[in-house]
């Protein structure tokens, strides 16, 4: 399934995607997809309904509504740091020995194509696109990392903004330089694992202003999906619906020389094969 | 005004307390203590009833119920780091020159006599006694220290339960070591701003074993509470409910040359004056 939520910001529908045109309206079923959505095994219920509802010929149009974050306000927005060997040599860091866990504020997540803005007093605003799981229900300390794969819902595309002067000169965790109001566009899709082929050998890339800035695949990750549920399982109590961003390969802003930050009137672009394609426009701080 | 949330975990009653004795039963016009509740005014609502109603008699005596959290699992539990000059000392690390920020899963939240239990590979568990902050209102880019006043609903005692080994070594950020299971006791008070003389003068304390190992004031804090909600609010919108745990005074366990973790079997107790106090028993990990 691909899930969608369409509508005006904080009134979305929860919608599941048949093709670019068409959708199954799963309103009259599902309030969000939320923690309690997925804890409830929303999944696996609304499977058979979108399948019935397509074959009967119950589906919609879309008409160019606003595509919302494929879900909910998540209760944690966890993010692996350095995670692609090649993105850690480009900002001169080691290749850590375990995933570097640090945190996004929930109320970060925005639309695919909503705009990002800049926050105030920023210096070094960058992007990063990245693979990110949906988790799908409550999960501590899997025995395995073979177990993560199913308690994973699916995988959407984010954009990790990151502001680098917050994350790294204003006090030495990162948190600071990841929280700004509209630093975490997801979606445009919830793809369940089914409909992807191989989740370790997806093609992804990032355009600013039509120049190509990111090119990667989940390959060179260091820590894969898998590696990385299972390893947050043994810290923290993982809920359904978290959202987990993986880490983004090489080509961020900081990386180049001289660094390149994104600027008000700036766009990104990006994708990752399989999970659809993001378009932000970045603006300035209000 | 002193809130409560008293009944078994997941299933709490919102109160707001009169004496150790005596309280006002809430649970017919507050869902809960949560994000909506603050969002809608709700401290400003009660205020009223409760004075009404325990006028009226109209109140009922506590019978043993267990305490839960004094809010519902928040947005977000942001914590500040080295916040006392001489807990920085006694950890060997400098004072910082702006608040250290870092996160705290929001499902760590227990009640404030709950266990608190070791998470499975612990090695170097230990205690943090906090005066935590609750927001009342959706805040973002404050003009000034001063407006943070208005926007704290409360405050509670919180004990930030850190595991140093997860924390210092096990990759480099510190959201590893301070997100188990249980880590965040609260409570067992929200304390509405007007109930208390000066925030910058409460004494605190922490005992292990009926050994005080804690003893501090918020008079040597580095960064006071107005100044830590003003500086959070100009990187990242704080969302009503939210917790904010605001760094410890000397005396944590890995201060102790040697130092001194926890183990099951321990009970802490602690408290701040005019906060009420809290004690939690330390059980192995499950």
């Amino acid at each position: 399934m691909y899930l969608m939520r369409i509508g005006a910001p904080g009134a979305e529908k929860p919608v599941a995607r048949l093709d670019d045109e068409t959708y199954v309206d799963l309103s009259d079923l599902v309030t969000d997809f939320d923690e309690a959505f997925f804890d409830r095994g929303g999944l696996n219920r609304i499977d058979q309904v979108v399948a019935e509802r397509a074959a009967a010929g119950r589906t919609s149009r879309f008409a160019g509504e606003r595509i919302g974050a494929p879900i909910a306000r998540p209760h944690q927005i966890l993010c692996i740091g350095l995670n692609y060997r090649d993105h850690a040599a480009e900002t001169d860091q080691a290749v850590p020995d375990e995933p570097i866990l640090f945190t996004k504020s929930p109320n970060t997540l925005i639309g695919p194509n909503d705009d990002v803005r800049i926050p105030r007093g920023s210096t070094k605003p960058d992007w990063e696109v990245e693979l990110g799981i949906v988790i799908g229900r409550r999960t501590s300390y899997l025995d395995s990392v073979e177990e993560a794969r199913d308690v994973i819902a699916g995988y959407t595309v984010v954009n990790d903004v990151s502001e680098r002067a917050f994350q790294m000169e204003r006090g030495g965790q990162w948190t600071k330089g990841k929280s700004a109001e509209t630093f975490n566009p997801a979606g445009p899709w919830l793809v369940t694992p089914d409909e992807i082929g191989d989740v370790l050998a997806l093609d992804m890339w990032l355009d600013v202003n039509g120049v190509r800035r990111q090119t990667g695949s989940t390959k060179t990750m260091i820590f894969d999906p898998y590696f990385v549920v299972h390893h947050l399982s043994q810290f923290l109590v993982l809920e359904p619906g978290d959202l987990i961003n993986t880490g983004t390969p090489p080509g961020v802003g900081m990386g180049f020389t001289p660094p390149i930050w994104l600027r008000p009137g700036d766009v990104m672009e990006l994708g990752i094969a399989g999970l659809g394609t993001q378009r932000q426009n970045v603006v300035a701080p209000r």
